[in-house]
């Protein structure tokens, strides 16, 4: 369908159109569009076809664009097709392909606002089990409402940033006292994160059913944790600088547009929730409380050492941003939520090395012959994701990558 | 020692200068110092002396100035003072002074990173009490290290802006299932906020002697709270929608230069704190977790039902900042963190309704003689405070108020 050459199983072809932000060698970071295995200068095409839009594109984050709304982009999707896949535009797009290889990726949003949420019942169960032993694992609200807590959005930093092994205090049971230094117990969260445009106003709540027009696009997420500090930290205000220290995204923004082909049923919901959060999936899945089938890879030095897949969360993501907005508080462009870490019920889906490796007790075997518990200082964890695209096509999530440094 | 008319214990003599943002009928917003009862248009003072650094006045928050760091600070205050107090610059001020009764006043800072402590003893242990009646009020780690969270840095407000009742779910121990509607539990509370600048680098922790080197400054700070959607979504992972509606803060950024006649020590640390928390007041003062004697007044509908003191805090502003970074978080210049409710040991200062009325179940006696428990549609609440400053001088810190409007 298009004069490129692209083979029809291509994760970034044209029916994918990820968003991102890139530079080459002493240019400034702009709004690249990955196809294929090139990146798209947007601006210098949309400057080139004489388009008014080209400022947004200049930007070195996607904040303009998101703040534009569901409208533009949906017209700005439907503009670069038309480009990709017209003989016509040929002139315009070819001299503005860029190969990845000769790129460098930028945090592709300047993060507003950064919610997690724990949205894996096989997650929470998990994670209960293991911080709680003596309590029901799951809470009394957890299936009531997604849970979720702020993180620090400062730190939200692109694949490819190195992460220093943190410091803090941390106390085991047993411990007579706190002592301070290097977390050894640091670990990764495997999740998705949802990029969210369209401001809304103080005090106006935004409806489940409204839920779509402001999320714009979806990312992979590690949420790394510092399993030592945040469990003497945690009680009673939740987790801080046990997660704080960073948070790595992917670079390419896959919109919700290329994921409407990935919409599924939930796995089901029971108690069925209130109002607010009720929802079934309608014959075009608008608006409505449907989950994503993606399928996510866990890469720890090499080893895929599990397979998290999406669709067996509990909440969806429509219900995590009704429900983060149904006090009144508004959303700004470039709010992102994680999902919290994706688990399913075989240990092989479970999304953490917490869960992975029973907080220690039960280590993982990687393809070199040695074993894992937490990480080490110069692992390297890389995930991985892909999605139904239409006709059979693969939607392509790129990677999320990072290598552990040295506490300092 | 000015040629300005101001009696010597104005709050806002030339002892104090607390920055804010300011606009007049038809102008952009910009920075302000309040000088009196009138406010310096800075930008319009500096460009008439002829000064480079006019643009960073001319911004509409005091970002740009926050990320030129201390020794811009210190340089913008010893300017400011000069040019108040010397007959030759009256030229270049007089005409750029404005009355504050003719300025509307903006949220003076772009907030980056919002975090909320939990800094007072006796505020800690009261809510342990009243939401966790079976167990050791203070949880075990909390004299340990400063307990924080993150809250949403996209819905402080400045002071004056209404506050919507918020609607979420709430569910008391004896009910049988989680209900939706507005808060029944409304509450504030009285906090300080800090304002910080000079940002770092990721993976390098702030020291508690180089705590001051981001200190910028002090607002008043009222961390409103619905108790009922918070009991009921608090556990595991802290406060969320109980929090995130609004925070409001005061106008005027009081500079710690402003406040170092107000240093005191803590009331005492036992146990001692891990070494990277542990510091004493020295004789300057300087880098060390001092305390801050600053007098708070909490104004509900007209009566003050409390006066919490700062100086009863526990922790120490700039215990809670080197601690914030310990793991390596990064500061970004404007982020926020309060230093949750001052609340000192006799009920006349405890510095939320939820202690005041312990729970609800003590109502609060107004001087219009109706009681209350929590907010009701329609009350205004006010905060105040005042510090000493040098040579028996006050130090103002202006109001921060909010009212209360219906859920919609």
């Amino acid at each position: 369908m298009t004069w490129l050459d692209l083979p029809a199983d291509h994760p970034y072809g044209i029916h994918n159109l990820p968003y991102g932000v890139f530079s080459t060698d002493g240019t400034e970071p702009r709004v690249g569009v990955r196809v294929g295995d090139d990146v798209l200068d947007v601006a210098a095409c949309a400057e080139r076809a004489g388009m008014e839009s080209a400022a947004v594109w200049r930007a070195g984050s996607l904040n303009p664009f998101l703040a534009e709304g569901r409208q533009a982009w949906t017209a700005a999707r439907a503009w670069l097709t038309e480009q990709l896949t017209t003989e016509a535009h040929r002139d315009c797009v070819e001299p503005n392909l860029v190969p990845v290889s000769q790129v460098r990726l930028h945090l592709p949003v300047e993060v507003a606002d950064y919610v997690d949420f724990y949205a894996s019942e096989h997650h929470a169960t998990n994670v209960g089990r293991i911080f709680r032993p003596d309590s029901e694992p799951l809470t009394p609200n957890w299936k009531h409402l997604p849970i979720g807590y702020h993180g620090r959005s400062g730190t939200v930093v692109v694949s490819g940033t190195e992460v220093v092994r943190p410091s803090g205090q941390r106390k085991a049971p047993t411990d007579p006292a706190p002592s301070f230094g290097p977390s050894v117990r640091l670990d990764i969260e495997a999740e998705l994160g949802f990029v969210v445009g369209g401001a809304t106003r103080l005090g106006e709540p935004v409806a489940l059913a409204e839920a779509d027009e402001h999320l714009f696009g979806v990312v992979l997420l590690n949420d790394w944790s510092a399993r030592d500090l945040q469990a003497w930290e945690y009680v009673p205000l939740g987790p801080f600088l046990g997660k704080s220290f960073a948070t790595s995204i992917s670079p390419w923004v896959v919109t919700t547009d290329a994921l409407r082909a990935a919409r599924v049923p939930l796995p089901g919901q029971d108690p069925e929730p209130l109002p607010y959060l009720r929802g079934g999936l309608s014959d075009d899945g608008a608006g409505t409380a449907y989950g994503l089938d993606v399928a996510v890879e866990v890469d720890w030095n090499g080893t895929v050492v599990s397979r998290p897949q999406f669709r067996d969360m509990y909440w969806s993501p429509a219900q995590m941003l009704a429900h983060m907005t149904v006090n009144g508080a508004t959303l700004r462009d470039g709010d992102l939520f994680g999902s919290g870490t994706i688990s399913g019920p075989e240990k092989g889906t479970r999304g953490c090395f917490l869960e992975l490796s029973w907080s220690g007790t039960e280590p993982v075997s990687l393809d070199d012959g040695s074993q894992r518990t937490f990480l080490e200082d110069g692992d390297t964890v890389v995930l991985r994701a892909t999605a139904p695209g239409p006709d059979g096509a693969v939607v392509g999530f790129g990677e999320c990558v990072g290598t552990v440094r040295p506490a300092r």
